[in-house]
């Protein structure tokens, strides 16, 4: 593996001494850019993830617009369901999952199967990280991602969106041994998909907790949190920097500074300064900007950016708190990373 | 006025002693209801809230069904947004409003408006109160709300649902003048609105901060809660408990505590342990059940509702963290109240 050019985040990651605040952005390869808007226009969303060339060059499109501090592999987190037999369409009202598990006869046939199906099944994610890597010229680092088991659990057990999760919290809180049973199988997937990630070059992964916020906290605890912690033991000896994004949780966040994860990214419903104070000098926050606040000016972006920058403490990586929204506007994210590229701490 | 026969929802609110732990559920007048639904069945919502015969009807419908409370008026947090002319109505994916005030003359027409517009076009809300309040009888205190100047003011910009609520955060971030007006405006006419509602009857006023967790912390307390202190301000000499409703926000509660406001009623996505030991004995918590956990067995909720009780603290009010869902069955209901009834304090 070559050494990397830009070191910054995962210098950051680790604790290291960093020339700079290093920033990258959820979602930063996506449909806000035009060179995306470009590819999207001759291929559907799947072929993008699925051709390895395409990966790479959507993957790149970002940082070449803006001095990033590293790149986050495009795809999507459900290609696991995708691979465990789900299915995988698309509406009008976004991703939909064909054979969702809250048909007992799809869940029966999920908890038979081997979790390494996600070996052979996302060959393509693994030959798109090596492409990926060859076209960065390790300029940067290549972040890759999975969901979090919980996280993934509430796709595929719904299958489309849905306001109250109503076949989750049913099962869940009728039966949580099947629920268990389901969890234990996706932890046992996404160990073995980022382990694969890892081997075909990726340095660092981060897990998405997307619907941690559905949760009350002792059920995030039981049905979540502790598979999160599987995950990271699972990928101790790896020595990647490990990422773990929660999406609408705020609470407790002293047992998750514990959980051996190198960062916790945050959304914006915290200040960052409240987050280490309750967290410790001993781990890496990542966040949180409100992404509505790239709709604004730009002495704005640069305020807001600033007060994060200010409050994060030594170690911190800055990001959005949640993914860019496809409307924003490209000289808005230039602002952004200027300011944090021209910040020093005081 | 009557006396109250149950006063344990007023009592517990101004920190009094209670015989038990008072309980209460948002949207507890709503389609889990067969009652409600057959209603329903005859009359479109907006004949619903409109005709002062129906909103009695409809409020006293689930205390026929359980021994609760509180009453909370049938209503609508976009009554107001209607009276101030964006127009209301409703599609498949919920209520839309005509007149947004993105669109730069329906908010010059707004900013120009009397609030007291309040008070004549939305007579039939003071009229059903009137109703209710006979129809009740003093049995259980009548709850009268209004949705916060924030909430309301995210409604009325993008006038249907929103992802990035990027009309309210480009004008936010862009002319936050603009936005504060239209804040001051909206904060009148929600004093006036709950004066008349007092006036006529209710015993108590909740105001729902709905869209708190879309603001950033530092945003949160510029745009919204500031004016939510304005109100509970400008109702303190009514000398009723004002209770305040925040979705999706958990942070800096000391502030929040200090408000002014009687009760703070707080979602499921915080321990009210933490809460309190954060906010002090001298306020009420109300909630927090997650309304997810009414789809589960009887000891679950019994379990967990429990919980709840066991870490509220001394003043507490029995809700659930949001309003309850259309699917939840009738009978998990009924194990929730009698749960709360039959706890005691060890």
């Amino acid at each position: 593996m070559d050494k990397l050019k830009n070191s910054s985040l995962v210098d950051t990651a680790w604790g290291r001494k960093s020339t700079h605040v290093p920033v990258w952005l959820m979602r930063q390869a996506g449909r806000y850019l035009p060179a995306y808007r470009k590819v999207r226009e001759k291929y559907d969303f799947l072929t993008m993830i699925h051709e390895p060339e395409l990966v790479a060059e959507i993957t790149l499109q970002p940082l070449r617009e803006f001095p990033l501090d590293a790149a986050i592999l495009f795809s999507d987190i459900l290609v696991i369901p995708e691979a465990a037999g789900t299915g995988l369409g698309f509406s009008e009202s976004g991703p939909y999952l064909e054979k969702p598990l809250k048909v007992q006869e799809n869940m029966k046939g999920f908890l038979e199967m081997p979790p390494d199906v996600v070996k052979e099944r996302l060959d393509y994610v693994y030959r798109g990280i090596r492409h990926t890597k060859d076209a960065l010229n390790a300029d940067v680092p290549l972040i890759g991602f999975a969901g979090s088991p919980f996280t993934l659990f509430v796709y595929m057990m719904e299958g489309s969106s849905s306001k109250t999760w109503s076949s989750v919290k049913t099962m869940m809180y009728h039966n949580p041994a099947m629920v268990h049973a389901a969890l234990d199988k996706i932890t046992d997937m996404v160990t073995i998909y980022l382990r694969e990630k890892i081997q075909a070059g990726v340095d660092a992964v981060q897990i998405f907790d997307s619907w941690a916020g559905i949760l009350s906290v002792p059920a995030y605890f039981e049905f979540s949190w502790v598979y999160m912690e599987k995950i990271i033991r699972n990928l101790e000896k790896e020595n990647i920097p490990v990422f773990a994004f929660l999406r609408n949780f705020h609470s407790n966040l002293d047992k998750i500074a514990q959980s051996g994860a190198n960062v916790i990214s945050l959304d914006w419903g915290i200040d960052l300064k409240d987050a280490r104070s309750v967290m410790g000098e001993r781990i890496t926050l990542q966040g949180n900007l409100d992404p509505g606040i790239l709709y604004g000016s730009a002495s704005e972006i640069s305020l807001s950016a600033t007060h994060i920058l200010q409050n994060a403490g030594e170690r911190h990586i800055f990001n959005l708190g949640h993914g860019i929204y496809p409307d924003t506007p490209v000289d808005a994210v230039k602002v952004l990373v200027d300011t944090v590229h021209h910040f020093t701490r005081s």
